[in-house]
């Protein structure tokens, strides 16, 4: 089971253990992994729900306010506060332009690369529509398809098994405060870049928006420390930056820049980001981040404009363009609203469906598509099947139309049709997935037949759920928009033949636009970010309303089969993922019930030898340990004093802090808050540390190091009580004490993650270091 | 001082002191009203910056989970808990219902009213252009505008002070945790609502949108409550939602709904309301506001259709109307983006030019306009100032300009202007201000010239700044806006003169529309929200990014010179307002400094003697108690066990909740929750309660009613970082503890607000009682 799940994990291949923190290595044979092990021999499903990973670490959205801290606040002047201030704004402006040009590269690159490959297979079409044998077509199309995939799928594969999928779920983690390895690197967003021109490329049912978003949260985590641990280069700026604190508010800049330039929508990307990440709302914060996503949509939309020679016309905010609605058909009426709740619930259903049958093809995946190889064919076999399942449709479909005056369409296939006019099967299937979405959002009526859409949003839909989750970097935003865009027209093309043939109301563009927010909201239940998204890529303020009337009942409908499918795809790795709020089942849980004991504590004057035993010792499972003080004897637990974080003692173990016991030879170099940002955030590991067994006998003195301040809660608290603390403040270790101020346990998130809402009440997930 | 602070400030009038908790009559007299005697007598102004007002409560929004409150929550299933999420819903339903259903109310009476002022008023100058004797017409005028203005004022100045202004900076202070006397009740939003009818129709400089927002508050929180106190009716309906922490939920949810209806803007709305008032963000309290909203748009929008004969037409989905921005004519270059930007510091110039004038203006109506019928008649001369300026104005202007085909002009005076055409001066001037925006924004270029918007600017400049602050209901909101685009108008005018007569792009109503959002944001310093608001109002989302611009450009200029309106007169009712963080360099305070000692604590069984006294005791200052156990004697402070609030113990001595001392006489009737929620939110004083003096012997056992786990803080900890856990979790009380978990202090929101950044660094501000 291990086996399995190291190859598809989040986490990563296994030869990357030596990168991770001896913690985790070690913990494997620890305790918990007994625990795992009783527990979970009954079942036997590999990738069982009940389980909570313990290989991933959290953030610390809390800062350690150790008196090397307080004395440089203390130093830093009114001027100097404002400086970093001012600092903080320049970076949201580097974070939203990075993340601006990316998106133009991929936006280019996929246009580029996508259109000589369309214009190719195109010009074999017609060739072989006269001479017969069109097979020959089919099969360049496939091989085309699965030479891009395979590449990108090769690269994500083999290189970076963490750039796979949208980057959405990870980067949720990563904001809720579970350090996802490798989430933020530059290998990463390198792959990313790439495996998504070549999936897009390659004709996949992906769209290039989601992995936008990862690749701005990339870019934030790299611009805001000033440097690249790839590169092995440090700039030396922004070393105040170097914490978890402040690179998660730069990372939350970065996905809302990413949303932004993806679909040209500012606000929506302050949104998401808030409403995905943010638990605590600071003002500051949230101009800032506004900030970095107006940049980054300006950016994207001033490169475009160059590119296509219009320098200066900002037309483009985003990489995906719905085209205008107009003022004069934009309009809905009262008696519409039950028809768009209804859409919302079939949203919600066929969103509920999807999320379905991909979680089954997922477990399958865990258990069985686990090796890079088998990971690259499965993504080959999906862009060939894709290639001939759109040519068997294109060729077996007579939908012809007349070609209009003002060719709309990109690549017309005229096939078997008659002159002048095209096949409009190939408008749907014979193009990027985001020119299908507008040619359905607004070609004008009567372009598309009832079972040329019907065919095709079946066709679609399940090519998506396949896709979805393949080794490829791809997003699951475009396609169901597509797919909803190709239900919600049929769904006004039959609302128009049912009212009467004069109703213009029933505009068919509206409810594939309405069609595209039930299936986008059914699968990935966001409701307010999602409106603005859309309000803001439509570029029409009219449909907001029926758009959030037609999501939240998609959410509604939805949440009651299964949950969303980011969501789904977290759990399955087992992450803990906090949620807003505790279960509300939960009172009867107090502190002493939840919180993990006994502790491992430090006295204020240490022993080294004992510090780095317990470092060493594998089955210590906590990055922080509460600093106490004796007063009766060492039988009681002592009473807290400070808290000390892993990281901190090896940055003090590897520049040899010691108090020396009989003489001072040494002379103690003072230590700064710059040595250990200079260590974050990839601290070494304990056994990389050589400490002689003279040095074991000294002491170190943890006071001017540790937290003296740390945040407790009696033992009687109410898990809603500590669960509200711990979220609100975002932190990591919170210190159960008795009324004597002595340890008695350390709430960590795993302690609460565990509790969720299951069907028959409160459910307690399992542990398990996998 | 006292006398003159007592007239103006938000707390209301004199007669009103019964009503308040006998805490604050009784401090009057206290230590603090010493200390402010001693402090104060210096400085020779009454309304001092350095003041911090002791008169305000707090809300705490930390629930007090005591045996009590734990017992029902374990009770209660996980049915049970859904029942209460949805009667959430049901209740922000409810809420954007009435709110909307307010809105449609004011417009429909301010339309009528208005209409049938100008009505009169134009026949009366028609009369009178041929005859001569147009001075009859100005007093018509001058003694309609003032007999509407008067009516609104006497409600506001004799029934309900609090009524007076927008009321955003006291729900900015209700959202932000500081209990406001009387701001959420019926009767403020009955004299609001008629308030704000008289004086938009009296034709003052202001708007109706400001005061929706407050009336959206007042009706979430009597909905949620299921209770009027004013009409002394209880529902017995969400008796779960009496206390602060769910209440506070509604009325951002209120807030929202009202920005909704004002604005036709459901995200600005919600936006406005975490902008303003949440700290802790939750998704699903979020969505519910979103919910709120959309219903209260949807039912303004619903039955104005209905109105206006269009029933089903849903276009108009808020108070005001900017009208549509065509899609042909909406876009901009990127060489107008450096204009924008000159816009926005234009905007924030003028708009802090306004704040200062009106901050001078409002310490001099302070000092010197404090008897209500010296109010009204300062309204009524504003009133009719407002009609003579405007008269004159139309008089002396001679732009004339050809009425149109299409009549866009409501009234269009012709005055003294060739047939066919009408005065353009008065298309600013004879109509009610939303009006006059719209021309503004959408009338073709030419129809103004620039000299008329110059002199309009100035005028109406001038105007608005005098009026903001009268007694009368009514908001700034609008009034900015035309300010904003008569300037942004003659910028667009004169920067067509410059380029060329045949540039199309400089059109002058998206300059119109520019200099709007510049000056709203100079005065109000909104960015992310007031950037919605403007999209969702204008139905434009092209504009967003110069909207942005202009926004983020006028707040950064302006904060250099002066605070945003809001801020200013939420600081000069000396209100200890929390912001988002503490101030920079208050790394050197730490709790001990900061926080109140010593603290009043009671035993966990405690004699009632003790209690009442403590209670009756003028000079306690703090609402909530530690209970504390003595281990070694009564000399050195006990250990925290709990804490309770000054209104649980009222409620405990009201149902005589005693242990008898020698014999069993009284069956102890078990107290329920149920009994402080019907206390809730107007607890009786302690003079109304008789205890006798047998009674006084008695004990009460604390143990069941205390909240046994209070958040505590170590004396060590930094002043940022009890600010950070104070605001994080809406706390009232926060408990400073020594190491042996001894009471040792406690900190509350005066404590904290009392520092802020002045311009020579940290300040502390004096504490009073007025």
């Amino acid at each position: 089971m291990a086996n399995i799940a190291k190859k598809v994990s989040w986490s990563g291949r296994g030869e990357d253990r030596g990168e991770r923190t001896p913690l985790l290595n070690g913990a494997e044979d620890g305790k918990y992994n007994r625990k795992d092990i009783v527990r979970s021999r009954p079942k036997e499903i590999p990738h069982n729900e009940k389980l909570l990973s313990l290989k991933f670490e959290s953030l610390d959205y809390d800062n350690s306010e150790n008196q090397l801290f307080l004395e440089e606040e203390r130093r830093m002047s009114h001027m100097g506060f404002r400086c970093l201030e001012i600092r903080r704004w320049v970076i949201c402006g580097l974070i939203g332009f990075f993340t601006g040009l990316i998106a133009c590269i991929i936006d280019i690159a996929v246009e580029n690369l996508a259109g000589y490959k369309y214009f190719v297979v195109k010009q074999n079409i017609e060739k072989f529509t006269e001479l017969g044998g069109l097979s020959i077509s089919l099969i360049l199309w496939a091989v085309l398809n699965s030479a891009f995939v395979m590449v990108g799928a090769i690269a994500v594969a083999f290189i970076e098994p963490i750039a796979a999928g949208s980057g959405i779920p990870q980067i949720k983690c990563y904001l809720n405060g579970v350090k996802i390895p490798r989430v933020v690197r530059l290998k990463t967003l390198v792959v990313k870049v790439f495996g998504v021109i070549c999936s897009v490329a390659g004709g996949l049912a992906v769209g290039k928006e989601g992995p936008m978003i990862h690749s701005g949260a990339v870019v934030a985590a790299g611009v805001s420390q000033g440097r690249s641990t790839s590169l092995k280069k440090d700039f030396k700026m922004f070393e105040y930056f170097r914490r978890d604190t402040e690179k998660r508010d730069f990372v939350s800049a970065g996905a809302a820049a990413g949303v932004s330039a993806a679909f040209g929508a500012p606000v929506g990307g302050v949104l998401f980001s808030l409403e995905e990440g943010a638990s605590f709302w600071n003002q500051m914060l949230t101009w800032r981040i506004f900030f970095a996503s107006m940049v980054s949509s300006f950016t994207l939309n001033f490169f475009l404009s160059i590119y296509h020679n219009k320098a200066g016309e900002l037309s483009s905010p985003g990489l995906i363009n719905f085209g205008r609605f107009d003022s004069d058909t934009v309009q809905y009426n009262l008696y519409e609203i039950p028809l768009f709740i209804i859409m919302g619930a079939l949203g919600g259903m066929f969103g509920a469906l999807f999320n379905l049958l991909n979680n089954w093809l997922t477990i399958f995946r865990i258990r069985y598509v686990h090796r890079p190889c088998l990971q690259v064919m499965e993504a080959m076999l999906v862009a060939a099947v894709t290639a001939t399942v759109s040519f068997t449709m294109i060729y077996f479909s007579n939908d012809c139309q007349p070609l209009g005056p003002d060719h709309t369409e990109e690549y017309p296939l005229q096939l078997f049709c008659a002159d002048g006019e095209y096949n409009s099967m190939a408008t749907a299937f014979f193009n990027t997935p985001e020119r299908s979405v507008r040619s359905l959002f607004h070609n004008p009526p009567g372009t598309y037949n009832p079972v040329t859409l019907g065919v095709f949003t079946l066709a679609y839909f399940l090519l998506a759920v396949w896709t979805y989750g393949l080794t490829v970097s791809a997003g699951v935003f475009i396609p169901s928009l597509l797919i909803g865009a190709a239900w919600g027209r049929l769904f006004g093309i039959l609302l128009s033949v049912i009212a009467s043939s004069q109703s213009i109301w029933a505009d068919p563009g509206k409810y594939a636009l309405m069609g595209a927010a039930a299936q986008l909201g059914g699968i990935v239940r966001m409701t307010l970010s999602l409106t603005v998204i859309l309000v803001e890529a439509t570029g029409n303020v009219t449909y907001g309303f029926p758009i959030m009337l037609v999501l939240m009942t998609a959410k509604i409908v939805g949440d009651y089969f299964v949950e969303g499918l980011y969501d789904l795809h977290i759990k399955l790795q087992s992450v803990p993922f906090l949620h807003w709020e505790a279960p509300a089942t939960s009172h009867w849980l107090t502190a002493r019930e939840v919180m993990s004991s006994p502790v491992t504590c430090f006295n204020r004057v240490e022993k080294v030898g004992m510090i780095v035993d317990v470092l060493s010792n594998t089955s210590t499972n906590h990055n922080g340990f509460p600093v106490v003080t004796h007063t009766t004897g060492h039988d009681e637990p002592g009473k807290i004093c400070g808290l000390i974080l892993r990281s901190q003692l090896i940055v003090l173990l590897k520049h040899k802090v010691f108090v020396e016991r009989a003489s001072s030879r040494l002379i103690q170099r003072k230590l700064q808050l710059k040595d250990f940002r200079d260590a974050y955030p990839r601290f070494p590991p304990i056994q990389s540390i050589h400490v002689s067994q003279d040095e074991r006998e000294c002491m170190m003195d943890l006071t001017e190091f540790m937290n003296p301040t740390p945040y407790t809660v009696p033992q009687e608290t109410s898990l809603p009580r500590v669960f509200k603390l711990f979220r609100a403040l975002g932190l990591r270790h919170l210190v159960v004490v008795d009324n004597e101020n002595r340890v008695v346990g350390l709430v960590t998130r795993k302690d609460l993650a565990r509790y969720h809402m299951g069907k028959d009440g409160l459910e307690e997930l399992h542990l398990a270091q996998m």
